[in-house]
């Protein structure tokens, strides 16, 4: 019954050439669905913006067709678009037990529980839209209860992996279900998609487990508090730190509201054995014993506002970092928040505390969830692919996933590097990428969400480099003249005894300028508010070498 | 005739509990001398700023007694600060034949060349000031002629390293003169200053000379153009390029304006040994084969103005990357550059270009200039202080370096973990710190030295994060009402159809604002702009959750 004349079209709105915002779509006939829906954190040049999630106007304009958002995992890049997401488009949610709790405290926080409609699945739900069927399967990642997904269409089956490394040891039985990967792979696998996040690194990412090790070892030398600060969503993570906490006696307090929020979550789920009675309030730590506390924190990226930062500063304000308290940064920083992470580290320092830190897992006390070479390429060969498009990663990761693909024997030209947008259309077999949709970024700014575009930023960019002059003017219509003013106002631009004298010359200038043009029987206020940009704007980046923004105000009476 | 009541007093102005702006200073009654003048680069949280130097207040105040500024070696955290510095106090510069050539290229730049005394002197050089000797010891670091420096006084000998790592296979025969190191050890240092950048590392750096072999290696097997970027200052490695392009028959043409300049010294004072007719300009790249042809560049820290950058985006007006041609970034990125070089990283991959990078030294064409914990432990066992003082890093970094002081030997208590500014005084063979004098940041921003200060650069974050608005507002004063507005005028603040509706709830807002307050008989200017603020403020939050800068100007006529 299949239609030739039919296509089956795979294409990202988010995900490649970036880490974030992942949003994938694969499209057959009337069947559209969705693959994860995630934000993106600004780097610093989005002055103000909040949030990047996915231009959805493509799925907008076909909403008739979308059939469900599949979730393959609850971190921020997957389900961070989603509120927005689903104030333009109703769609129900798959995702399994976990994720589905991750997703659901967004959506209370966003007033959108009751309206949505949340489908639970597990590695062995089946899902059955008009002509594409749905399975799924177990992989292991840095956050419990992840799903790859296959695709069974007319066309052959298409699989997705979301995020994964194959852990072969893993905590609280998160194994990879590599017998149906392997399965699924001798079934045949018309296309892959593949996450590149570590593309780059040969070798395999070590265990879990090996956190665990040194944790526990660590806790055992301690002889005051222990502060670890990780992922809340790393509850095999957080399920170490509790087991090492039960092994040396300590009572556990949860610091930050992620933090408390998830491990609610994992615990009522059913993720993170907690022993009765073990959880303490967070007030009530400077009661026990040193030697007899743990706490567990959000803020590991170095955040400013999160419970480790505060901590650091001495400024929270129901725990104190006391000396000989060992404080564990059981996380690698992100690349871009180093700094902000080890000025954290040397407050702590200060402090007297004893700090466990280090780059990537050279500390031992952190490993990549994200799959190595060796492991991609162990990906890759189980599934042995038609096709390949690598995504999930920035351009140099995609690349390296590429040559790692033809070296495990996907044939040249059957890897698809695409941008967000670029189609991928498979028919009759054979695979073309030739058209695109809209794609892009959208920026949520407090409750805006794509009401920040280029101009805004570029105007706080100037703002933010050399701040501004307002200069007020009140001209006299009648008599064509300056009534009073120039005023010059200046917000940060310069504050000093120098900028006053500054300032009087801008007057002097503007005075001189409007009083040229009028005696020249200029009176239009565009024509005069470019002359006074233009002649203050020289003299100032002669005398300061800045560019503030100039706003002339012109009032006629 | 020493006088028992007199005082050795040595201090920081700068490099304590930082990377950067390295200025230490070191008195004894009528002398006082200053080591290395640096500037630092700003984080992004100091919006505007172009480059951090220390206070120099109190050498201003006791500019008579200074002798002199001694620099250690050429690099920018030691040099940067010399022009501003000179602007306020005309002081003798010694320094190397090199570091002297680095930093006559500044005084050019700021057209202080002519008035500035520069005293060339080496290793073997000796000073002889009132109470205090001085003389120098050969180190190796990343950049050529650096030095250590021993200070002899009434009170003993102090040594300052410099920046160092002991390379014992250098390049040019840049040798740590262990020998001579290991003299002053055996005839007592009473304090050593000591650097401690790689103070958190295990083991020792590797040699610079195996930089020299990768690059080697990747040059033989390229086939078209090779691009190296590394610091200009490198300038070891430079030769290490220049010698790996002589082999394979590669000309050398120089991109960006420090590497020409840097060069150009490096050649001119025989530090850098380049055949004649090697060099080429850039403008006749084109017109060689791309196998003949090496191009050194800058802005291997992802600088975006620098030759790396804009030969990635192809706006690089005479050479263009083509597929194949092999670019090497030859230098780690400095924490925080981290973004800036990987979005170039996939620029160059995305036109084609073979691209050896890496973290650290994991690609083979990096190795630090700056020792780790092995060869820190090495300088405190040849110099066996008595009091020791851990200078150039962060805090974490310090604590580090005190500890590894203590396990070779340094006596608790005896090693002195100091802010900028803190004085150690040391008097009959006793240390001890408990005075301050003033120190801190002075911001250079453009021409204007220390004229920006903390409001200016609050104003510039709330500016660069909400944008403003500004509203104008023009009231009759004989009839105590409005004539003319409220107009608003928005600025990085909202753009879009909404953000009209907006501004016109606005101007609602403040006319019932400025009409309620005249009804009172309110007339004073500072409380209807409080009025305005705070209603406007109140009411733009609750819409949009941002917070603008509101800058009310009222016209009374």
């Amino acid at each position: 019954m299949k239609a030739k004349e039919q296509t089956l079209s795979i294409f990202a709105l988010g995900g490649v050439n970036e880490i974030g915002k992942n949003m994938y779509v694969l499209q057959y006939e009337n069947d559209l669905l969705i693959i994860d829906c995630g934000g993106k954190f600004p780097d610093e040049s989005l002055l103000g913006i909040d949030l990047i999630i996915p231009d959805i106007s493509y799925l907008e304009q076909n909403k008739d067709k979308i059939r469900g958002l599949i979730v393959t995992h609850g971190h921020e890049d997957h389900i961070g678009g989603i509120p927005y997401f689903l104030k333009k488009l109703n769609v129900p949610i798959y995702a399994t037990r976990f994720t589905l709790g991750l997703i659901e405290i967004k959506l209370d926080e966003h007033k959108l529980l009751r309206e949505t409609e949340c489908i639970q699945i597990d590695a062995e739900s089946k899902l059955k839209f008009e002509k594409i069927s749905v399975s799924f399967f177990k992989t292991n990642h840095s956050i419990p209860d992840c799903l790859g997904i296959v695709f069974h269409t007319p066309e052959g089956n298409v699989v997705h992996t979301g995020d994964f490394k194959f852990d072969l040891t893993p905590v609280n039985n998160q194994y990879s279900d590599i017998h149906k990967m392997a399965e699924i792979g001798r079934n045949g696998v018309l296309a892959l998609l593949s996450e590149s996040t570590n593309a780059e690194r040969p070798g395999s990412t070590p265990s879990e487990r090996i956190v665990g090790e040194h944790i526990e070892e660590a806790f055992k030398k301690a002889e005051q508090k222990v502060i670890v600060s990780t992922f809340a969503s790393n509850v095999n993570r957080v399920q170490q730190v509790v087991d090492a906490s039960i092994k040396t006696n300590r009572k556990l307090a949860l610091l930050g509201r992620s933090m408390v929020n998830v491990v609610s979550v994992a615990i009522e789920r059913g993720y993170l054995n907690v022993p009765e009675g073990m959880l303490v309030d967070a007030r009530d730590v400077n009661e026990l014993s040193p030697e007899k506390v743990t706490i567990l924190c959000t803020g590991s990226q170095g955040e400013p506002l999160a419970a480790l930062s505060r901590l650091s500063t001495a400024s929270y304000r129901d725990v104190a970092i006391l000396p000989d308290d060992l404080i564990i940064l059981a996380a690698g920083p992100i690349p871009g928040n180093e700094r902000n992470v080890t000025r954290i580290i040397d407050n702590l320092f200060t402090l007297g505390a004893k700090v466990i830190y280090g780059s990537g897992s050279s500390s031992g006390m952190h490993v990549s969830g994200h799959a190595y070479q060796e492991e991609l390429k162990l990906m890759l060969t189980l599934m042995r692919p038609k096709y390949f498009i690598p995504i999930h990663g920035e351009f140099r990761m995609l690349h390296h996933h590429k040559v790692l693909a033809e070296s495990v024997g996907v044939e040249s030209g059957h890897t698809f590097i695409v941008k967000n947008g670029d189609v991928v259309d498979i028919q009759n077999g054979e695979a073309l990428q030739t058209r695109k949709v809209a794609a892009g970024d959208i920026y949520v700014d407090g409750v805006g969400v794509g009401d920040i575009g280029d101009v805004v930023l570029r105007d706080r960019k100037q703002l933010s480099e050399d701040g501004m002059l307002v200069i007020v003017i009140t001209l006299s219509k009648a008599e064509r003249k300056i009534v009073s003013g120039p005023d010059t106002i200046s917000r940060g631009f310069v504050y000093n005894r120098e900028s006053e004298d500054l300032i009087k010359t801008v007057n002097r200038l503007v005075t001189n300028t409007v009083t040229e043009l009028q005696e020249e029987n200029i009176h239009r206020w565009n024509v005069i508010k470019q002359a006074i940009k233009k002649s203050v704007g020289q003299y100032l980046f002669t005398k300061t070498k800045r560019k503030p923004m100039i706003l002339p105000i012109i009032i006629e009476i």
